[in-house]
Order: C-alpha cells, then structure tokens, then sequence
C-alpha cells in the first residue's frame, strides 16, 4: 500500500486559500513533482493557484533553490573572458538573441546561452534556430563549451542536466495557461541563468499587449524580482524595459526570423530590431567591464555590427552547431513556405496599432505554434509586415505577406493579419518608447 | 501536423482573467478534454481558475449540459413507484446512505444511487460499501434494474455510460485541489443526478469545517445553485442543510461505518445520525408523494426503521450485489484491523471540539484514504470516537480507539486523535444544530 509523505491535494489546498507554505511543504511538494509521486495534473492546479495568490520572497526563494539544484551548473571550463548572457522575458517578433549572441562575443565576452522553445503566444528562440537547415540546440555540454572556447558564443536549450524541475515546469505552464506569473517567470528564468555561472546578466522585460506582462508596473516588479534573487546569489543583473506594444522588427514566424536576424548582422534588417540589440549589446559590454559606461557600449556595438565580424562569428556558430546557412544567396538557405499571400488594406488611414498578440496566436493554427510542446512546429509560416505603427495607408496598399504551407493557412493567415493591424483616421495611442528604462539590483 | 481548432490555453487564460467564456467555446474544450485533445494538465488548470472566478449561470448550464449528454440516462425500466435520491455533498462519518437508501425503499420508494468516492479529505458511499466482502459497485446497469425492482434500491458507482465528463472531472479534481468549488460541485452533483431519471432529489449539504463549504452562505448558494439547475430541467430538489462542525456519528474510516450504518438499521447507532436518516427520509417520502408533509414523513421513517424491514431490504440488497453480511456476529463479518489503540485525555475538561477535517485527512497517512484516484485503500483503518463535542472527561479517559493496520499507523493515528479532539476548561463555542434549515426551488 503506497503511503505517501507529501499529501499533494492539501498543500495545493494551502496555496489556493493564500496560506504561505512551509520551506519543507514547498520542496515536499516541488521534489515529489521530481520524482512522480505528485502528477503534472496537480502541479498544474498549484501553478493556477500561485497565478493566482503569488509566492512570498521565501516561497520563492525556495523554488529558485529547488530548481537550480535539482541539476548541475555550467563549468566555467578554461575560458577567461567575462562571462555575460541576456533573456528576454518573450514577445512576438523578438530574434534579438541570434543577433545579439554573436555580437556580443565579437565585442569580447562569452555568452553561453541557454534559450527556450515557444511559451503560449511568443515564439521562443530555439524555434527559430532550428529553422536553420542542421542546426543542432541540443549538443552535449562538453561540445558546448568547446564552441564557446572556439567562438566565443553557443545557443542551446535547456540540457537534460540544468534545472531538470524548471524545465519540466516551464513545459507545463506553456500549456496550461500560467505563464504570466511573475514568481514563476521569475524563478524559472533566475534558475537557468544562475546555473550558466555569469559574471552578469542583462534582462529585456518586455512590456504591453505582446509581452507576458502587459502593465509597465508588473514589468517593474518583475525585473526588480529578479535582480533581487540575482543579487541574494551574487550575480548583478540589469534589467532593461523595451516596447512590446507591436512586434519586434518586421517578421513573426521563426524561418522569418531567422531570415531578419542575418540582414540585421549583415548590417540591415528593421530600425527598431538594431537599436534594441545596440542597446542590449552596450548594457551587456558593460556588465563585463568592457566598456567604461553605456554610451560607450553603444557606440562599440554599433561599430563592431557594421564591421561584419559578429555575421562571421555567428556563421561559425551557425556550422558549430551543424547548420547549414549559405549567406550568399537571397533567403539565406531557409526554408521558404511554399505559398504566401499579400494582404491589403481595405481603407485608406494610419495604421493605428499592430496587436502582437494576434499575431503570435495566430501562428498557431498555421502550423507554426503549439498548443502542446510536445507538438512539432512548420517553421516556414508566418508574417512579414510591410507596414509599421504610424504608417499612412491608401485602400489596397499591402499590409503584410502571409507564408503559408497550404491554402487554408493563407486564408488563416489573411484573417489574423486583418484582425492585428487596426486602420483608422487619426493615429492610435502613443506606441511606447522602444528602450522604456533601465533598472538595476 | 496537428491543428488542434481548440487552443486550450487561450481558453484557460481567459477563464483565469475573469472573462465569460462563450458557449462554444466552453463546449469545445469540454469536448477537447473528452476526446484527448486537452490534457488532465490543462483541465486542472481551468478547474482551479474556475474555483478562483467561479461560472457564470450560462457557463455552468453548459458544464452540466456537456456532462448529462457526454452518456447515458439511467433506464426507468418497468417500475412505477416514486423514484427519489439523496445526495450528499460530503462530510466525515457520513454513512447516511447506507442506511437511507433500504429505509427509502422499505417505505415505498425506488432509490436508484450512484454515488462517488473519497474526495480530498471525505470519505465516499462506495468505499464504504466496498468494506463489505464481495459488495460490487460495478454492477451492470440491467442487473442495477433487476435488483431496483426486487428490492427497491441499489447502489453503484458512476459507470462507464453515465456522465462519463463529470466521473473524469470528478477524479481529477480529487488530486488537485479544486474540489471546493461552488459550480463544479453543482455540475458534477446534478449531471449525475439528472442522468438517474428520478421524480424528486433530496440534497443534504454540510455545512462546517469537515464539509467543503465551511460556511453558511456557501452552502445556501450550493443549495439554491443545485435546485435551480434542477428546476431549470423539471426536476424537484430540496435541500437539508446538515451540521458537519463535527463528524457524524462514533466512527471515521469505512468498515467502521458500514458497522455502524448497520447499527443503526438494526435500531441501534449514534443519535445524530438516526436523527438526520430520518429527517432525510422523511424529506424524500414528501417528495415522492407517500406522505402528506414532513412531520408524518418523520413518524412514518421512525416506525420503518424500528420495524426491520429497512435492515432485511438492505441485508438483500447487499445480497444481490454480491456482498455477504452475517448479522448474527458481533461484527457483521466486516474486515477489522489487526491492531487497536485507545487514545486517553492528556488532560481533565470538556470537549470543546472533534475536527472532523483533521480525522478526514488523518486516515491518509493510515492507508485509509487516497492521494490519488488510483491507489488501493485499506477499509479497515479509522477512528472510533468514544467522546461527542460538550461532553466532560477526566484525565484517562478514553477519547477514541484508532484502528490500524500496523504499529505505525496507531501512532499516527494517535496524534491526529490528539489534533482533532480539542479539551478545554469550557465548552466550545455552540455546535451547529443537526439540522440546520431547508431550502427548496
């Protein structure tokens, strides 16, 4: 007869009435969900119920704790350049790592970064590398660390070794509708990047309708979270707020993305995308002791992304990794959808808002997003807008091309589109300042 | 690839932002969740953010909707006597069923009973038959008409065929922590009963810390909740609202109370809970039209009971469904635990509480209830109390003999005894009057 030490249902019970719970109780139940004996079906009602009543300071120090121990940390190996990663808190159209990762190892640090796959409507940036024809994210630690030896930079997911419990959460949250936690965003990102042993850490939290937090409050409270539990660990974080009120740069869909990222390390790509990479670049230069202050940061970042090295070190990455990029050629050897479609404007007018989040959720049903993780993913679908917020429109002028991998797709596609780009007479609401602020622990 | 056209997460998120969900919309990750498209992960999820925002009126229609036609309704066969049922919504020590149910027929009723298991930390009517050796709950449903005709009632567990939505639902909330939950009690109660064909249903709803709805309020609007679903679809319901601030009767665990169920048909038993069988009785022979108000319907229960017959109709219906009883021996020839451990008073005073809660989820540990839906139950273990709230003892006296099955069990059992069972200098504050009121639709 199986007589269990954790009874699940009543410490979920506890959590559920805003009872705070026990450091035993919590890594009762947390170690249980390890190993089994408590189901995904219940840590998924603990999720909804953190959701909804939070976790305290010791609550959640205790998660970070459990997560970051339930597996191994990255070795330093023999690397002595500083050692400095970002994460984005996710949005839709945010390829900012494949750019930045490079960028930033031309500019002199190592950044080993461990990424994720697509959570509820945000793509993720595993997805994205994997449209790269070959391109290998799961490579064991020891190649990992070679590349990062060799080229200064490596993107992986999540190993089997680092933060199994946080990966295993995060998968559960995708589906269940508890991403926005800012306890759970907070401890599930702190406990992978505690485990990659930085020097420094600079956070993109983003803000508005396409990020996870929407509020610029809870943004606040989220970057605070974190450099809080950075900080009780040693590792100095800074966090920077930037818009997520539209997509980022000109493409939602990860073989597009990828696409836009490698325009943007060859020195092109959207306005927007650029400046926000510079600045995640010149905060990161600076969280290494690259660079005397910010402005210095930035103008190295801008001068070391037209010098064309960091294209070259991500195309050495790109071939580390097993993928295959050939950079002479138009789509870069990408996969391209076999079908795409133009939409148009049905009224002249400012385009008055572009929703990220239709956007982001309407990949789904094409093919392109999850419902389930376990769930493979058409990397070729997606969108390329062709206009931005603000944006004077004539009747009949293309709004965005469609990539689809049927008919039907396009058709989906075409109504997405039609349903995120608002058209109006007078412009929208003030779109957010791209870099909002900056906060540090 | 899949393109699931339900996106459970989106559903779930707008469940737990507060929003109304549509009516397809609602159907569709019902029916997702029925035909494997959404996970127990995801379903756990959206129960916990019901618990948190409740359902709207129209929501819960299409809850009980979806569950009533996710199977089958009971057959009315050829009987033509009133057909009328009790549902309880829980407590601890409630075996009112067992005894309800052959007292209903042998007054003129036909009792068709589909009742549940433990859920969290009650026990439930079919583990409490299941102490019975060779009782089956699964039982066909055309044997389930033969014995309602020969004997007037039968009880089983929710088959295959019946609301096959609200058994999975059922279970699934068991292990989550979603079980207090106002419209979800409603639904999965009423779905099953709308699906017994009956011609009235009486409802006894606990009130207090042993019962899910510990207030008042709670239970008033459960009750009013349920008759409204019931007159909504032409089905009379009344509800007792019943004390559960303390366990009902001498004993907590299941063969234990199948003893005692037997007592008291044979005329024996704890005053509360004859008291409440018989107000319970008297309610469903009002119901089903064999007396003309509530104080003949008393009189008349009163008188079946101390005549035998209610005991014979269930030593047959026991029979039937494979059980063997000997009501000549001192324990009926129910399985008993091995080991005993009689529980004194550290101190001298007055019983100013018995927590039924604490004795509820006390026989966890003991094996005598589950964690999860699938673990096997010992029906042995349990606590037989041998003081009632308000009475004096003096230091040695006997509070309760716990039942185990192992030394480790009595200890255990031991001090939840010493947990439940509270002694003051004074009495308590006031229990709750048995009977506390009646609401009809």
């Amino acid at each position: 007869m199986k007589r269990p030490a954790v009874i699940p249902q009543q410490i979920i019970a506890r959590k559920r009435d805003g009872d705070t719970l026990s450091a035993p109780e919590l890594e009762a139940l947390l170690t249980g969900y390890l190993d089994g004996q408590v189901g995904d079906d219940q840590m998924a009602a603990f999720l909804m119920a953190v959701y909804f009543n939070g976790l305290g300071d010791a609550e959640l120090d205790v998660l970070v704790e459990v997560m970051l121990h339930s597996g191994d940390m990255l070795p330093r190996g023999g690397v002595r350049a500083p050692r400095v990663d970002k994460h984005s808190t996710g949005g839709v159209g945010d390829k900012v790592s494949l750019v930045l990762a490079p960028l930033a190892a031309e500019m002199g640090l190592v950044v080993p970064m461990m990424s994720g796959r697509g959570l509820g409507h945000t793509g993720g940036t595993l997805d994205k590398l994997e449209s790269i024809p070959g391109f290998r994210t799961r490579i064991s630690l020891d190649r990992f660390d070679r590349i990062l030896r060799s080229v200064g930079c490596a993107m992986i997911g999540q190993t089997e070794e680092i933060a199994p419990l946080d990966r295993r959460l995060y998968a559960l949250r995708d589906v269940t509708g508890t991403v926005p936690s800012l306890p759970l965003i907070t401890a599930s990102i702190m406990s992978k990047k505690l485990a990659e042993s930085l020097d420094g850490l600079v956070l993109d939290v983003k803000v508005g309708e396409g990020a996870f937090l929407s509020h610029i409050d809870r943004a606040r409270a989220l970057a605070r979270a974190m450099a809080g539990v950075g900080a009780a660990r040693g590792l100095a974080v800074t966090a920077v707020l930037s818009a997520m009120d539209r997509p980022l740069g000109r493409t939602v869909g990860n073989a597009l993305e990828a696409r836009e990222a490698v325009e943007c390390l060859a020195g092109g790509g959207a306005d927007d995308l650029r400046e926000l990479v510079t600045e995640l670049a010149a905060e990161m230069s600076l969280a290494g002791g690259l660079v005397p202050d910010l402005d210095e940061g930035r103008r190295k970042a801008g001068e070391t992304l037209a010098g064309g090295g960091a294209l070259e070190r991500f195309r050495r990455m790109v071939a580390e990794q097993g993928g295959s990029l050939d950079l002479s050629c138009d789509g870069y050897g990408l996969p391209a959808a076999p079908a795409t479609e133009v939409v148009t404007a049905n009224r002249a007018g400012v385009v008055a808002g572009i929703n990220p989040r239709a956007l982001g959720y309407g990949i789904i049903p094409m093919g392109g997003g999850r419902t389930r993780q376990d769930q493979d993913i058409d990397p070729r679908v997606g969108f390329e807008l062709e206009v931005r917020v603000g944006d004077r429109v004539a009747r009949g002028d293309p709004l965005a091309v469609v990539h689809g991998s049927t008919r039907d797709d396009l058709f989906i596609g075409a109504r997405v589109v039609v349903e995120a780009v608002t058209i109006g007479d007078l412009p929208g609401s003030e779109p957010l300042p791209l870099i909002i602020e900056r906060i540090t622990a």
